[in-house]
């Protein structure tokens, strides 16, 4: 067993100045954890930002082969942590051992994906414009370009995956793949599962020879520690997933700063689906068996939760709604990650039945008992009353539906046009009614960064054609995305190199392509060298 | 010859409802135009943004052939102005027949080159991942993603590129291409130029059946009417190109919006020269010949002027800096563009004028006369100084060079890792020390966006390697260019497709691969179908 020591880790160092300090919770007995975590300090912080500079000045000059090397090291060392990562994952969140399991994989598995983009290595996207020595009235230059790591990169971990949007998770793989070092500002909720992790990198930052400063963890329980943490001259990009109130402030603080800097925060969603008539006449009873295995799973606490269900009115309507209310009723209530969680939700979606439209069909109060719980639950109001109050897209962060019934295919349009920015949105409909969808789906499209055909949003694929984005309040960069393999480019920038003699070009530029990668040359793509 | 009004141009109407107006003024004379132009109202930027809504509507579905297609005859229109539009850009800006002439040329080639790009087709950055049906312990759905544009993006004009980067220059180009209504505020220096190009744009409209609201024009000569552009629900993204004093408050104004939106702005830099001992040895007068040239070019008045440059000092530096001096005293002066960029450049190189450790060599004054014009002006500090006052990087935005010279190599290491964010950075060296060279050359990249090797920075070519931009303050969007083909990614945000039918997908995401385009499947890059 490791011995926790609730340390902030410090390029290794292990540091506890702050005389402040807090304990997780087991969410499944209220109990409070037995292990003491110091919140960080301005020093500590300081002293961690300076040794990530350092270490920028090594690795910004590794190699891709040097960055894959260590993201695999990483991937076994965390995955050598052995039933002890589950059992303290589970015991600081209380999304239980198969869930944890898979999400151990996922996140070995992004680590391993990122190694094996760099292997391939166009993701430099090289770009070459060679010189036109003859052309009139002056020659044009020999112009290359690729990309580059930007410097220190901070992760604040979010509290709904524990693993793979957590210390090790895609912010912190894609910051390290491009060849940043990565300050993570641990998730209060689980600090002893965090502190598993830095064990592991920092073992594996001892295999590969990276240096110290390549990985730091501040814990922290108060708002500070992250503020100081953005606003530090030398970091250089924050990624953070978490609440939106929580995101808009880093947010904010970045774009105040002297040099402002780019936050990638993913603020979650609303999730809105569109049940078609003819859907629901064909398949009532899957639909709605679909929909509660969504809305429940992990406890209705994921970023892609389908929280908001559009439909047009109609008996078989209300009689899917009616369906759906049973079965969400007869489901167990699902164990939440926190207390703040709970009374998180319990004041949303209070907040929202205080609405004179809402009514609410079941569940809407915290189920008392020795776990964080909440009862799931399902709200109906109109399009109507949708369209005219902003207030009813409010997220609500747990096992919870909001159906919006409209009187008319125009008002179910009017109601999806008043939608703010998401993660997700999804149609479902029989292809007989392709035609009227068709319109919906693509108004849809300028409300999100993921569309679904009939299916539900929840599980959010690693690949490369992912986007986990989308319009504001979803994300702060809806170009972006947060999952998947072009989650890299948030931390890289473009350099080009202007009549630079090809011996002193980096070899992504050399005329030979002596790393054989995918180029575009002369605005062709392609692996051949220049002649 | 075209009857200039004077007007606002909203969705192709001419609109006069401000009561205030402002006229351009000769540089070469200081004698103002005849037509009085007419501020935009808060009415007239919300009718504007209304219009550009309507138009997206139907713009976002526009093939890449119909907007290659209106590219295309905008670069003709404009061509079709002819004489009339050098000649008023010649009275409003002092710049020159040839000059504007080969700015037209550049301008009409930015639309070409992106019609060109639309045609090809790769730019909407396909990735597809095909479905794994039989995969344990879930099947992997099919997810394709593809760009899509964004809505309407302000443009704000640079006073320095009445065409190049003004009402069709490369911020409106690449987001007209990536399928965009644009809003332009035109500089206030050439409000005549920017009304012909709104006339050749209109009748582009016309002629190709585009919406009207794909484009208005706002004329502006007070703050307020580019805070109201910012600030407008409606708006989607920023382009601008102008000082770090107007880009950083629209920045500002952007980011504490309710729903933030991204500024691209291009604030200038001072595009450090490294000259290195070997090449003042081998090639002082060339070399004190070329950054000259490239110091006065334009009157000095180009984001990429080189205005600081690094030597190690030496008898040889000493006698080049004074052979320099000579050079630039005895070059006449070149006209100013307005009376407010002489007030800001007297003010600017006073300020630094002001500081204990400067050196004034030649120059340092307003030069009397019908034109606006600055004396071409050398001033010279010590590395030591130059770290350790950090106003002496402040841009001088015109033919102002500012010699830094080290008392040793490591001190211009000190100085050059002093650097503040840069478009360009260039060393002068002989291939004999390029061990000494390259160092520095490799410190300067996470200074700047282009780095130049035995070059000089002004002169940016339109290529798809192009990378104008680099950290702040150079730009408050360090991974993107506004010059070049890949400025269009600013303006584009991917959305992913989730097991949609193959009929109801966009052609470039469908299985047959219709369009012919380069697309990333199952990882490899290829234009084969899908089986």
């Amino acid at each position: 067993m490791t011995t926790l020591t609730g340390s902030n880790f410090i390029a290794g160092e292990q540091s506890q100045l702050g005389t402040t300090t807090f304990t997780s919770v087991n969410p499944k007995t209220k109990q409070p954890g037995t292990v003491q975590f110091h919140n960080a300090t301005t020093e500590e912080i300081h002293r961690v930002l300076a040794a990530a500079v350092d270490a920028y000045q090594q690795t910004r000059l590794y190699s891709a082969a040097s960055l894959a090397y260590f993201l695999d090291t990483a991937a076994s060392e965390i995955f050598a942590l052995g039933d002890e990562l589950l059992q303290t994952a589970d015991m600081e969140t209380g999304l239980g051992i198969p869930r944890l399991t898979g999400e151990r994989g996922r996140t070995t598995g992004q680590l391993q994906a990122f190694a094996k983009l760099l292997r391939e290595g166009s993701y430099v996207e090289a770009i070459i414009d060679t010189a036109l020595p003859e052309r009139q009235p002056a020659p044009r230059p020999d112009i290359r370009r690729m990309r580059f790591p930007i410097g220190p990169v901070g992760v604040f971990s979010a509290s709904n995956f524990p693993f793979a949007f957590a210390v090790a998770g895609g912010d912190t793989a894609s910051a390290w793949a491009a060849g940043n070092p990565v300050i993570v500002k641990a998730h209060p909720g689980h600090p002893a599962t965090s502190e598993l992790f830095a064990v592991a990198i920092n073992r594996a930052i001892a295999a590969t020879g990276f240096p110290a400063g390549w990985f730091s963890l501040l814990q922290g329980a108060t708002v500070e520690v992250g503020q100081l943490l953005v606003q530090h001259p030398y970091l250089q990009a924050v990624g953070f997933t978490g609440s939106l109130r929580g995101g808009r402030a880093l947010f904010d603080t970045a774009a105040q700063r002297q040099h402002p800097i780019p936050v990638y925060a993913e603020m979650g969603s609303v999730n809105p689906i569109v049940i078609m008539p003819q859907a629901v006449t064909a398949r009532a009873e899957s639909l709605a068996e679909g929909l509660a295995n969504s809305a429940t799973l992990g406890s209705g606490q994921f970023c892609t939760n389908p929280g908001i269900v559009f439909m047009i009115d109609s008996d078989e309507t209300q009689n899917f709604i009616i369906s759906y209310r049973d079965k969400m009723a007869a489901r167990p209530n699902g164990v939440l990650l926190n207390e703040h969680i709970e009374s998180g939700l319990e004041h949303a979606v209070a907040a929202t039945q205080a609405r004179e439209s809402i009514h609410t069909l079941t569940g809407g109060f915290v189920v008392d008992g020795d776990s964080f719980a909440y009862a799931n639950t399902v709200m109906k109001t109109t399009a109507a009353d949708f369209i005219a109050d902003a207030a009813l897209q409010n997220e609500h962060f747990g096992p919870v539906t909001l159906f919006v019934v409209a009187a008319s295919p125009d008002e179910l349009t009017l109601a999806l046009q008043s939608l703010h920015g998401n993660l997700t949105a999804t149609v479902h409909a029989e292809s007989s009614e392709a035609d009227a969808a068709m319109p919906i789906f693509d108004l849809l499209r300028e409300k999100a960064g993921r569309l679904l055909w009939n299916g539900f949003p929840t599980g959010v694929e690693v690949v490369y054609s992912q986007m986990h984005g989308g319009p504001y309040p979803a994300t702060t960069a809806p170009a972006t995305t947060s999952v998947g393999i072009t989650a890299i480019q948030r931390f890289m920038r473009p350099v080009a190199f202007q009549n630079m003699p090809d011996a002193l070009l980096p070899d992504a530029l050399k005329n030979a392509n002596p790393l054989g990668i995918w180029r575009t040359v002369n605005e062709a793509y392609t692996k051949d060298p220049i002649s």
